[in-house]
């Protein structure tokens, strides 16, 4: 399917300069989004995941109904004070400004295969937290699918060593 | 199925007092994520939902699964300044805090049939400013459903015109 029409560009947000490429479309439209979805398992099935990780709260979006669809756990990666448990959490930059991500100590076990998603990937700095996130629990990314990719801000670059999926890439 | 085992109690959290229901150990098993979905899609299919809307974050964990197994779509409710296009707002009050809830202005056509979802309900402040949000959109709520309710907040009783569906009670 293509997936362009379903995107929608917002000028100058968050702030000025960005080119917001908004899934909101792609979500309402309950074939678009069955399609993204189905596309991701695809994708998973041949990798035997054990579970999938997401990063709050686009990546809940993508990752929940590949979880639900593969039978597999949800493992949420969130900012930090939002997850009530024991959790790890790394610090990272991102497009604009400055974050920590966290996930539960007991989300993943040593060994098990995980696959990330996210709605969107940019300069790739939340989606490398989240892998040291992972790996520092001892989990194995054997994916990363995204429905859409900025090209033009090599985000595939740093993730050159993972097995990517993206629906639809801006150039 | 009985969920119980599957929620872990997290004391005083977010803030003193509080006794934090965590669905995270749910959501981390495949088999349990999977039925609490099941359940909700089963609710929901005699009602002949055209779309799903959930507040973030944890609305999506829970209603983006559904909509993907009902392939109809998906509606975020977030925070003031997350959505990137044109919004309504409404403000409400919630179990420990105050707080904007926006939906984007073309998210729900008038007369769309609407399952509203939701990790949790306490007070039902969240509920019913996403409630209030879809009616202003024209959208007819023909059901909401939780994996988690605490019956000791009197939610319910915010809800008692809807259709609710709730997994598990806390009294």
């Amino acid at each position: 399917m293509d997936y362009n029409k379903y995107i929608e560009i917002v000028k100058d947000y968050p702030k000025e300069g960005i080119s917001f490429k908004d899934i909101t479309p792609l979500m309402n439209d309950g074939k678009a989004f069955k399609s993204a979805v189905d596309e991701i398992v695809e994708f998973a099935k041949e990798k035997k995941i054990d579970i999938v990780v997401g990063p709050e709260a686009r990546g809940f979006i993508v990752g929940c109904p590949v979880s639900y669809a593969l039978e597999v756990g949800f493992a949420p990666v969130r900012k930090e004070g939002k997850l009530p448990r024991e959790v790890i959490k790394v610090d990272y930059g991102l497009e604009y400004g400055q974050n920590v991500l966290t996930i539960h100590k007991d989300a993943i076990k040593p060994g098990q295969r995980v696959l990330i998603t996210d709605d969107l990937l940019a300069t790739g700095g939340t989606i490398e937290a989240t892998i040291k996130l992972v790996e520092q629990l001892g989990g194995i990314v054997v994916g990363c699918a995204f429905l859409v990719e900025l090209g033009y801000l090599d985000g595939l670059e740093k993730l050159k060593n993972y097995d990517v999926l993206t629906l639809l890439s801006y150039k």
